[in-house]
């Protein structure tokens, strides 16, 4: 069931660029967007490195890379998908090439011990709302967190099948990254709260890794109900 | 899909005893263990309020209710169910009795404004890790945080169609807890990692509310791939 009605932007033409697209999240995300049609751009400090990773996507999915400011400049919508330790300096130094955009975080603070993951405090309260804070020009919304980069990877599996929790202060915003998560095979975008909200979200991926373990799975989450 | 294997505990003939009864998510869950065939205890201080919870389950749902001292005293396994606001007095006033237990903590610490909903601090980390703080002859294990009190006690519905998130550091807890939420028709018992990731499950209820609000739904959760 779709969670948007007839006000649903379209969201088709949107160019998608991903910070820290060379990691494994950044590249699975940017494979599914590709996929689905999207002008993909992977971000990386090293423009060659981004290259090699969009170079890599998998058949059908063509991409580009370039240095992460370019990213993100040039892209309409910016995905973050930094490791956490680089997250804050990443943003600081792309201020101005973020500004008047929309910023999707889909960072997860996670600590790993070994007892498993488990979630690392953040002065800001959480990943999404440092960038709030870093990027007052720009319109952060937290989406993304929860997708097995696996699953996202894997050329044996067509349909990507979980919802995406969708959170932010910004309704028009949060309707436009919960359609560009409808854009991708199976996945659907679900409001999911405030930005204030988002802690619990990002912490949440400790937990699925815990699923992960236990169950030899790639868990993802469904909202019944919606 | 069962998510235990030859080796889940047979749970049928526990008693469940239910601190805070009287709330909607106490009274909630005794419907729906006493139409599993559980011997179900709602507790309160006030052992009226907590009989006229009992007689007010609906048709086939039978408890008796008691001073939550007995409650815990008696019943084989107890879930806390108290407003947060209570959480620790409660707790440490049934020490004694709560010992060699297992204790379900399923108290989500909230607070709320005109922005709806929002995760309170807790100094202990959530309200699982303050019970067994406050508990350590118990053990503690947190679930069904997420249950729709509304859907529990509408009579119109047969199946409570969600995944409960079980937690524990115990593994035999965890497992006697998946067990019991499997014998609620339509629900199953998934396990979700250890108590240390307990406040981020807490917290989600949070975004749930904001998800009911914007969808005018019941939401729940299923965990996909598992």
């Amino acid at each position: 069931m779709s969670t948007q009605h007839a006000d649903a932007p379209d969201v088709s033409g949107l160019s998608i660029g991903i910070l820290g697209g060379t990691g494994d999240q950044g590249k699975g995300l940017a494979r599914r967007f590709a996929l689905a049609g999207h002008e993909v751009i992977i971000g990386s400090r090293n423009a060659e490195r981004a290259q090699q990773a969009a170079d890599s996507l998998g058949e059908g999915a063509t991409a580009r890379g370039a240095e992460n400011a370019a990213v993100a400049r040039e892209a309409d919508v910016v995905i973050v998908a930094v490791p956490w330790d680089g997250h804050k300096a990443t943003l600081e130094s792309l201020r101005a090439e973020l500004a008047g955009k929309i910023v999707i975080d889909c960072v997860n603070p996670l600590g790993f011990d070994k007892q498993g993951a488990y979630a690392l405090p953040v002065e800001e309260g959480s990943a999404a709302q440092q960038a709030a804070a870093i990027l007052p020009d720009s319109t952060v919304v937290a989406a993304f967190h929860h997708v097995s980069a696996v699953v996202l990877l894997d050329p044996e599996i067509d349909q990507v099948d979980l919802d995406v929790l969708v959170l932010g202060d910004d309704r028009e915003a949060t309707n436009t990254v919960q359609a560009l998560a409808d854009r991708v095979k199976g996945m659907r975008g679900v409001y999911g709260g405030r930005l204030r909200n988002a802690h619990q979200i990002e912490a949440l991926t400790a937990n699925l890794i815990s699923i992960n373990r236990r169950y030899k799975a790639h868990a993802g989450l469904r909202v019944t109900d919606v």
